[in-house]
């Protein structure tokens, strides 16, 4: 193949579920059977690396100042659902069950890998805290270890700061019944029982 | 083959996890490969169908009155914990987090496969705690529909008993993460959501 075309498969490659065979069928398809295509994927990535910034209070996508969550005022700002990465908060924008608004760390803290609290969107989160108008802050992290070295860490840093710290339930996922649950999912589920009716 | 041989499998075949091939498999180990074994096994099977039958107290599989947790004294009898099949009692006491007894219903209820309340264990439950020794059922039951509906039975029926009841916890199994959870998970994941530290 010509070396172009090598360039813009080692591109292809990166994106993440891409290997060798799919980056390749993928650029032959730009090349080879839709090169119309080209120029307006050009014109696409242009836009997007023009437009496409963090939200300044959130860390999510945003296209202005501020995402479109942040910006929607029917959402409650006083409740805020720290998560991970952006596909957590599309995972829960798709449950349908929070009407609240979110701070995107975009990582966990997690020593073995070299991810300081630097590393995250951690200082603006204690600033939005210290802010005022956060009434709730629900910690919806991995249920690893990271996850709840991050909780700690957050925890340990909002000091007195007036605000209730929640972090969501862990046990058996829906639909799912006692025996094929872990050990540790078992446990964890005994520890958060609660009140029936 | 011989109708002896094929009478055995069929039996074999109505084991779970074993299909044809397996059932096959185990038949002609135990007639041609281990005939030696035969015996042995008729004479385990006698004395299982002879001595094992379901503890008076909690229906968990028991050789005398009572099975080895019921009459273990060091367990918190104070303590049920409601679950629907022998498997889930096993899972949890690997979990190795529970120190208080069981409640075997052998089943949930289910209208759709004909379940009702009297083919399951209930009444004996509703009578123990009548009995006034059991502070607090935990509902270990399965989370989906089904589960649910043996919860609101079982709370429906202990009236103004003097009980605290509480249900296991839902939400990210353990190792999870927010992504990867499916859209009720996540529902029950925040409504279960807790005070953190």
């Amino acid at each position: 193949m010509t070396p172009a075309f090598e360039k813009l498969q080692k591109h292809l490659k990166q994106f993440p579920g891409l290997g060798y065979r799919s980056s390749e069928r993928i650029a032959l398809h730009l090349l080879v059977e839709k090169p119309g295509r080209l120029p307006e994927l050009v014109a696409a990535l242009e836009e997007a690396a023009k437009s496409v910034r963090r939200c300044t209070r959130c860390g999510n996508l945003a296209e202005g100042e501020l995402c479109p969550i942040c910006a929607d005022e029917r959402r409650d700002s006083a409740l805020v659902c720290v998560v991970e990465h952006v596909p957590d908060l599309v995972a829960l924008e798709r449950s349908g069950a929070y009407r609240g608004v979110y701070h995107v760390l975009h990582g966990k803290l997690s020593p073995i890998q070299g991810v300081t609290p630097e590393d995250l969107n951690l200082g603006s989160l204690l600033r939005r805290v210290a802010g005022g108008e956060v009434k709730e802050l629900i910690l919806a992290l991995s249920n690893d270890v990271e996850g709840e070295a991050t909780c700690h860490y957050i925890t340990q840093h909002l000091g007195d700061l007036p605000v209730k710290v929640t972090r969501i339930g862990f046990g058996l996922p829906s639909g799912a019944g006692v025996l094929y649950a872990d050990s540790v999912t078992l446990k964890s589920a005994l520890e958060g029982r609660r009140d029936y009716q």
